[in-house]
């Protein structure tokens, strides 16, 4: 075929990179004491799979949604494109890496080993050479994978099933004592798989939720409308690759699904507690005076919500529930209760966050405390 | 090398179809007396030269946002994927056609014929056989073009300039004289070309706006904040292909750029009147009783905003500017004029409507008039 | 006190009115056979009790929000701004009447009996002098209500109870026997009320849902956050006064609480079908063919998301949930199933709607039917 | 007139303040060598002259907005609630303050002096009586609010003249002579008078924008749309009602009027420059691999958006023009150009910002300075 390339090439170079419009809005969340605080998704496609984007797109969508992580994880044995796309199973990788160093974008390789329920599908990710793994059995492939450092996980596990439920066959006993399943989905695009959560708890494995992501993403989620992708939060060591290694082998992560986190207690709660600051009441009225407004004054530092639930019974009367908005300072009204005590002191408040979930329909229960002073 | 992939084929067809999330807000425009008011992009890349998505991809988008038709035009001679991906210069349209016809958007064979500076670069869209115009002169594409049906404009006149000014060769002479410039783009992605909408009217050459869109449109123009890509208003005889060639030969359009609509001035106006709805006033007070509000109620049926300024001197007093929000009833603010005849009788009100461009810095003029009843 | 008003009066009065940005966006929604359906918020205050606004802001902030009447009930007995207001307790609807006059909106004259618990508090909407209710007796202001013609109904009922559940006290018998209680408050401002959702249904009462706004509307809902005010939906014979108080007095409203409409389910299911226009799957392509995508594609017409879960079993399969947008079509991706006939024949789709609420926690299911053409 | 409200009266208090939602956006911006930046909106109204809402709610829309401070200055001569409401010009300012308190905004006391033009409307605000200030002549009035130790400055000078374009009177020299106009509103409401800013400039008056809210903020301004009420940035040495009466006496702000700020260069352009951080090219590639990208990644930390132009020339080509969006970082693509010194060293690139506004049509020019390293 002729080819008259050579004429344009030049003058479309600039424009080609600068139609990307590159925004991008920090997530904002605390970092846990020793850890660094990383989002990250894990689970994505390109059209070097069955993917509609250019590796480079994963790039710039990560960036501009302030996500810290990706990896590329085309599918290994499914590859619909292949009459017009010639792959090595590492080409995506190589493509965008560029894009991400220059965009500050961590970039891990990994790739969806994609067979049939059971055991369905895996992630393998932090690998050297996809080309490898294209091996005729699951395990062999599972095993390449671990020799070269990878960490694998169990992805969408309702996914093939008709009900959504997913169903924990022998093969996965070999593959999970074989070391070849050290997280699983307990979130993935739009669902959410609960038993999925529940294997997680038992088994301790690494909780994660990613988007999965085919399309642009902007044809999966619609920010105008509050949408967002599912990601991890990773605690990590360090900024790099390596610290999200690590992590994930230690199971250090919350996820975002929805209007969700989700984890192991010890870390949504801490997680959420160093979301907010508090600002003391110095001046809280008497209970003869309570025509007098008190505010609770709570700024939410993080670009999550929380949505709280006040219990009664303490020395301060709020009432019913209340949205801690992301980036923001909310305005409780309090009223002191009968029996509370004068003077300066600690008060404790009991509340639900109802939108924390630390195991299968089991909300997030804990307590803010701040300072307050009491005249009669 | 090898690949595994049977095993997975079936379980998979369906989540990638169904992954995009196809949700289709309709633009509201008046057609206009024996027209159909048509909205197409007629500039638009895939991977298959240097865009970022799956050729599905612009169909999917075209879909979400609404529009009637879409083409797609590639690079002919600019292929930076050529190492990964073999290209037929019919592929692209080829794998659309499909999603285009099961979601019933109307799609053009296009290619964009990528030339130094002069001439630059055109478009031909209506085309049967991209192949065929693979040829070392330009003149010889265009003219293959042609003989295919082909309508050709010039694309962005001002880009591969160091100021963004168009200029105008002999060589686009030549190409005006021989009927291969039968439109120009006076808009394209983020530019609008004031000289190249003057030769538009002085040429008669049909306006264009079009989106030459090469990443994923979410990635070009962000929805939250109110952007959307350029397109044209074709005003058609029939909703087929062959309705908007036949009204693209003859320069029916008018087209939308950033928060303006751009055109004939005879097209603008019955555009904007044909949007509106004015509930007359049946009850007007007299002067002496000017404290009671009266409100000229205007429903603005399009999905364009309408920027207006009132003018001073007639029977009814408005003030200063208002934004005729899309789809919304706006209700001015009015008072009775010294002057006001009593009785019913019709009103004029003369308005600028400041984001309807007739021609470069001049905005369209014109009058509002509706039923009153003026009582003493 | 001296006072120099009269140097400024006419030069502000124009800028006085024209400083309200009146934009209406207008609710859509079906009427049922028979009867024109109008959005009415039937509980709100104003300065003139302990409201936050004076009362034209009642009026502009229902035409903005595409209302088509508001009652305005301002309590009867708790005055707590009579220090600075000399209240006679009609002036607040007097004052807005112009208004509403002016701006095409139903104004309601209304008051809240506002008594501790039992009874709490009521509503008496459509009555001639709020002043011959100031009585010391409660049922003898509501007798008075009554005689005037007027419509009543039990306002928020868990409020004043801790645990915001509502207690059917035996005063409350003695209101529903003399025919004081025609309707109820099944949502109030951000409640719902399952139990009085529950005695709507077996006592056969008017279900309704109200703002009870006191700020303005804005500092109670957050519209940028997708937030609106409670209302009811009111199938009216006419679009006038008395076709609302013929329409509540005859039970016929749903209510539009959160993202959920509740009501009785002849009317949800009637509205919620006339609110969609299905097209028809002109070419559907049989099983063997599974590769080629169909697209159902439903219109949603109304203002009202609609959030929708399919049920498997019948000659389509589909997946999931999927949200029929507001003012959208959705196109859902469909699955010809195993046993579909061939031919032109009419296909039904049993479908669930989560946020139609026909019972305390029993949602809507029906379904969709249309016509499809299946080959081989 | 009999009133029954004893009863109600306790169950009711604490419903009626939780009813405001009070979530607090701050304004992020940066403070100044020596200063704190505080947002100040120095003309509001109330039910106590034309406003619409009771004085409480100019502070809840306050703390939500993110603003520091507010004025309430109700107009003194003109009182179109009196039939209604009994004022005292203290009123509106002693009702607010206990809100203001429990919710930190501070709250300043003002007034309106509400005459024909000449000499139109001006403001006092930081006074301590009101009632001593109405009198006949307006000179005495501006006069008492002098000796109570006001600010006073000239409002919406153009209003009052069917044009809109403000005039110069001798009253005016008068009034200035006197020290009775110590600043002067560039921006009121939807309006910004050249003329007004050119004044401000040649006699050194503070320039000043305020919202002359007279609605509930949401109906004057749709948040929804990203519209919001103009206010002025006061450079104060402390945050207190003291600190910024003693910036508004030396001048020291800039103002926020739709999308732009406007004000003296030499604040505009340190809160522009500081309110960004640029990330250093590390490594920045020669011209000749001009196909790798290189973005220069620049936070704007503050809550406005900056429209900016880059110049050609220097080291580094950029293209066109492009918005540091708020909150956001913004990767602009950037080639070397030709003639770019090899080696680590300072860049220093030559940009407009389009929307800061310096003097009646001139915008902002400045430098972006960063570190490079230019590599072969």
């Amino acid at each position: 075929m002729k080819r008259f390339t050579i004429v344009a090439v030049f003058l479309i170079a600039a424009s080609l990179v600068s139609a990307q419009v590159l925004h991008r809005k920090k997530i904002l969340m605390p970092d846990l004491p020793g850890y660094i605080s990383l989002s990250c998704d894990l689970h994505t496609h390109t059209v070097f799979s069955d993917g509609m984007v250019w590796p480079d797109v994963r790039v710039y969508e990560a960036y501009n949604e302030g996500l810290d992580a990706i990896a590329i994880t085309d599918h290994l044995e499914y590859q619909p494109h292949d009459k017009y796309i010639d792959t090595n199973h590492n080409d995506a990788y190589n493509i965008a890496f560029q894009s991400a160093k220059a965009l500050g974008i961590i970039l891990i390789a990994g790739v969806e080993i994609t067979r049939r329920m059971p055991p369905g599908h895996f992630n393998a990710i932090f690998i050297q050479d996809v080309e490898k793994m294209d091996t005729a059995k699951y395990l062999d492939a599972m095993q390449e994978a671990k020799n070269q450092g990878g960490f694998l996980f169990w992805n969408h596990p309702g996914y093939q099933h008709d009900d959504g439920i997913p169903v924990w066959y022998k093969e996965h006993d070999t593959i999970f004592d074989r070391g070849f399943m050290q997280g699983i989905e307990v979130a993935n695009m739009y669902n959410y798989y609960p038993l999925a959560h529940q294997w997680a708890i038992e088994k301790n494995l690494t909780m994660l939720a990613n988007s999965d992501v085919h399309s642009p993403i902007g044809l999966s989620w619609n920010a105008s409308l509050g949408q967002h992708r599912p990601f991890n939060i990773v605690f990590a060591k360090e900024k790099s690759q390596e610290g999200i290694k690590e992590a994930l082998m230690n199971g250090r992560t919350i996820v975002w699904y929805e209007d969700k986190l989700i984890g192991k207690k010890e870390f949504l709660e801490q997680f959420f507690l160093l979301s907010l600051k508090i600002k003391p009441l110095e001046d809280l009225p008497v209970k003869k005076s309570r025509s007098v407004s008190s505010y609770l004054q709570i700024t939410n530092m993080s670009g999550f919500d929380y949505q709280i639930e006040f219990s009664t019974g303490g020395e301060l009367v709020t009432w019913g529930r209340e949205t801690l908005e992301k980036e923001t300072e909310t305005a409780v009204f309090v009223r002191p209760a009968k029996g509370i005590k004068s003077g300066k002191h600690e008060i404790r408040l009991k509340i639900k966050v109802t939108n924390l979930i630390v195991a299968p329909d089991q909300c997030l229960e804990t307590e803010l405390v701040f300072q307050a002073e009491v005249v009669e």
